[in-house]
């Protein structure tokens, strides 16, 4: 089902009009919509709906809301962050330049909102208001992550706090957005929103373990790439919290310092990590939330069979067993 | 009255809470806010309102839209344009980085919505569809505007365009948002933003008249600064329309050509503006659309003494005696 799912949804977007004319202006709005993804942010939209309604169809245009303003904030984030490849191809403002990454990001920001002036006028209101105050969180901790490069004390709630911001609250509106065009109640609705948030958090903290412990197989990124560029992660901060006199030693000796061998580097650190046990420490902070999201999805009130897809899904996300 | 309605606006707007954490992203907001103007698109809004009703305090908030979203496309705009002043103070980009100016660009583009969504359920469809519209449409007038800068061949018509777009749509929309939300009839509000958009068109040639024609004490900005930096405006794309050979050659000297001595090249290029009687033709199109403009206006059911304070508002910005 989230295959037929996943389908709808490529075939709507391969179906939105932004615009045609400068192309200069909408040619990279098609071309990082073009360049896939798992789509994740509609598909919680549709499941989320799917709990309450088997009536999806209205549901569709405006989830794809939440994956063009996720794909906006790919676009400006990826210019702020200097990163020359997005999903392995270059991103728009290296394919075009930096004026085109703003202002074509902008305009899509300017469709994410239209997409949702379809929905019933009795949610209309409350719908923009919960998209706007989600929108204006994710800008928040894109500051906040950008302040912590030069912060010199990030504490471990300030961290978990903005991954929150950053990346969960969207999953978390991308989830309620489905129950509340399905017409859940407004408890039902805070619940999924809440399950979605907690999902979001576990599924960037397992990304960040992943970046340290992955596979450079199938981990796609640059395995140890948080590590070389002294990224403050959630794995960092808990070994800085715990190291002891030679521990300290051991990671000042290259976090902060000029990278003479990255190889070394991400060794060393991650020396330190093992010595530390923080990887099951990690991995038992994921699982906190992953339990913290099941209980918000237990409270929803519809039969236990109509959640399988979303624990199926969100057992994908954070590839556990059970 | 327009003085009572000025103070109204910087009352309301000093009001507005943009946010406070991460400082870093809403300092910014409240900097360029805070840096003044004439409030002329919000202004619009409450004086094309005050044709059709008495009432104007509901439109106070949603006119504010109208003036955090032109500010929004000021941050990004000066980033792209590498501009270093604004209002006589450094731009967003110059005062923090660019990366704040992209972030809290978006934020207040997401606030300048959220100031919408308080306007009667009857018309929150119609508001936010023509604002998204209108939005769009200025991001495409600062692409094409953009464009221009590096094609050798801009026409007349497509530069006219431009400004529509890039500055004449936003002062249209700020004034139907005041007749809608007045009450206004369809017909009404459509000649009140056809009203605007030529007004707007009238405004942004005077603003080029006045680049080359100005009086330095009274005009704010270097008198020359559009010759200098070769833009393409309604006088030299005239100028290099009408110029004979040796004109041609004239220009051509100048334009696109290294700039050894900025006086030089302003009188020379004046020099042929004045053989061609470009100030005029620019002055007769000015008024051309300043007539059409009150053409729309006198259309509108209301008695004319309700469209006086609208009437002189636009003779003070052509700065014309009648």
């Amino acid at each position: 089902m989230q295959t037929d799912l996943s389908s709808l949804l490529n075939q709507a977007l391969t179906e939105l009009d932004y615009g045609q004319q400068p192309a200069a202006l909408y040619d990279p709005i098609r071309y990082i919509m073009g360049l896939g993804g798992k789509r994740l942010r509609p598909l919680l939209t549709l499941l989320g709906g799917q709990l309450f309604t088997d009536e999806l169809a209205p549901l569709v245009k405006p989830a794809l809301a939440t994956e063009v303003f996720h794909n906006f904030t790919l676009v400006h984030d990826d210019l702020m962050d200097h990163a020359p490849l997005r999903r392995g191809q270059p991103t728009v403002h290296e394919k075009w330049n930096a004026s085109t990454a703003i202002l074509s990001g902008d305009v899509m920001l300017v469709r994410a909102y239209e997409l949702l002036f379809d929905v019933p006028a009795a949610v209309l209101p409350q719908v923009l208001r919960r998209f706007s105050q989600t929108a204006a969180e994710v800008c928040e901790g894109q500051q906040w992550d950008m302040n912590f490069e030069t912060e010199t004390t990030v504490t471990i709630p300030q961290y978990l706090d903005m991954i929150r911001l950053k990346t969960a609250v969207l999953l978390g509106f991308a989830l309620e957005l489905g129950a509340v065009l399905a017409g859940a109640s407004a408890d039902d609705a805070e619940y999924l929103r809440q399950f979605g948030t907690d999902i979001g958090l576990a599924f960037q903290l397992r990304d960040d373990l992943l970046d340290v412990y992955g596979d450079a197989a199938t981990f796609g990124k640059r395995v140890g790439g948080d590590i070389i560029s002294d990224k403050k992660t959630f794995l960092l901060l808990t070994a800085q919290a715990q190291a002891d006199a030679a521990q300290q030693a051991a990671l000042a000796q290259h976090i902060g310092q000029p990278v003479a061998d990255a190889e070394a580097k991400v060794a060393a650190v991650r020396g330190v990590y093992d010595e530390l046990n923080i990887r099951p420490q990690t991995e038992a902070l994921i699982n906190q939330y992953f339990e913290d999201a099941l209980l918000h999805l237990d409270r929803i009130g519809v039969p236990a069979a109509r959640k399988e897809p979303l624990r199926r899904l969100a057992l994908q996300l954070l590839e556990r067993e059970s």
